[in-house]
């Protein structure tokens, strides 16, 4: 068994160093945990009111202060911490999450596919879907909206993802309602972690979740508050791909017929 | 709006005129629908001793006494309908839904996931995913296990189908966990009309059902008796592929990074 989970908070928009804090006071309450996933956009908050405040709110991956704090964090507590960030490249900003471990900064996901206003900020991600072994399993990333789309929960499945981690700023509990599905299809977890709290005309939804290769959804975030969850798992579950005794999630697929899908 | 619905039954193992005289039975309970969806298999039965049994209960398309039947079933209720056939073409079998309507056989679809045992009686469907125009919508089907292939679904939504029509011989409830998923993120109807009743060692599990674009499953079968559900729908639920004022289903996809994914 290992020890995965989420921690959820209220990032303070523009005020990396508030958020700094409130991660580091949060994860001594992670004692024991091998993968604690972040929110989006953690560092920055998300409802700027320019493209400019975005801007200011970004950081360089291989300068941040942020990244850096992540890391001595996941050397101190010797766990594997996945969080959101804003981040530039030159002029651009990508909305990422960046994953670290006991021994440094392992790699990064930018997001995908834009909610909204997102299209006026940021970049569409530029890096792929990668999936990183981590040792006691192989994980990827999605951020947020990225859940509505089936395809990538099958890249990353199909490409050996034992657990998928999903840091959100999400604002309805539609996600309820598709990462199950996803989970069960490919027969792997995923840790949905949410924000909460209001930046002006958005309210964020809370409810972290954790579902298993099974669709079953544990869900002990409240809407509202921090939450900080951990819980056992057994990889084994992600990785017997067989729904019967003759019928397997991945070699069961006709790509013959799937043809013209993308 | 317009009516659509399922019928739940029990065929009988390899008594055609027998379910032929159900389905005639429980048409005339469905009345003023426009496309009535019925379960798999529903002229054989599904669990067969032997492939020497699903040949001999199985018929070919242009002389089935079957199809024939529900053609002028269709024409009698001035209705579209949608039935599961153990087909035969030449030596081979193939687990195939048909669609008719008030002006007779429109088209066919062979199942191309095959569940467990059938993949010794049946072939993998040769038909591609067809999507027909019926004139209040478009239709496509998909059959039972097909379910948990994120793909076909897909490639039917892009492909225009506002409904799905998903005749079933399901033995547990896991298509639940799935399919309202699939409806959410393609926006479309599934109608999933499933089977009851036992034959020898299985035991099929009712609880038919329709999912709307929202995921909402209207849940209105029993596990094991007769159902006949008709339902007022909006097609325009169907057509409406937009999830936020920017953010559209289909046309958010991001195909150069979905590469080798079939």
């Amino acid at each position: 068994m290992n020890k995965v989970g989420y921690i959820q908070f209220k990032p303070i928009l523009g005020d990396q160093n508030a958020n700094i804090m409130q991660i580091e006071k949060l994860l001594g309450k992670a004692l024991g945990s091998e993968l604690i996933v972040f929110p989006e956009l953690a560092n920055s908050g998300y409802n700027f009111a320019s493209r400019n405040d975005a801007v200011m709110y970004s950081e360089e991956i291989s300068k941040s202060i942020f990244v850096e704090f992540l890391v001595s964090s996941a050397k101190k507590y010797n766990t594997n911490i996945v969080c959101g960030v804003n981040e530039r490249v030159g002029e651009k900003l990508f909305n990422t999450t960046v994953l670290v471990g006991p021994n440094g900064y392992i790699g990064k996901y930018q997001k995908i596919h834009l909610f909204l206003n997102e299209k006026d900020i940021f970049e569409t991600g530029s890096v792929g879907l990668p999936v990183f072994d981590i040792g006691f399993c192989k994980t990827s990333m999605l951020i947020c909206f990225d859940y509505l789309f089936p395809e990538v929960w099958r890249i990353v499945g199909m490409n050996g993802a034992d657990i998928v981690c999903h840091p959100s700023n999400l604002i309805t509990t539609n996600a309820q309602k598709c990462v199950p599905a996803q989970a069960f299809m490919n027969k792997m977890f995923v840790i949905t972690a949410n924000r909460y709290g209001t930046e002006s005309d958005i309210t964020f939804s809370g409810n972290s979740f954790i579902t298993n290769p099974d669709a079953i959804i544990i869900d002990k975030a409240s809407p509202d508050s921090d939450a900080v969850y951990i819980i056992d798992i057994d990889i084994a579950e992600a990785r017997n791909k067989m729904v019967t005794s003759r019928n397997h999630v991945f070699n069961d697929r006709k790509p013959d017929v799937y043809l013209g899908l993308t």
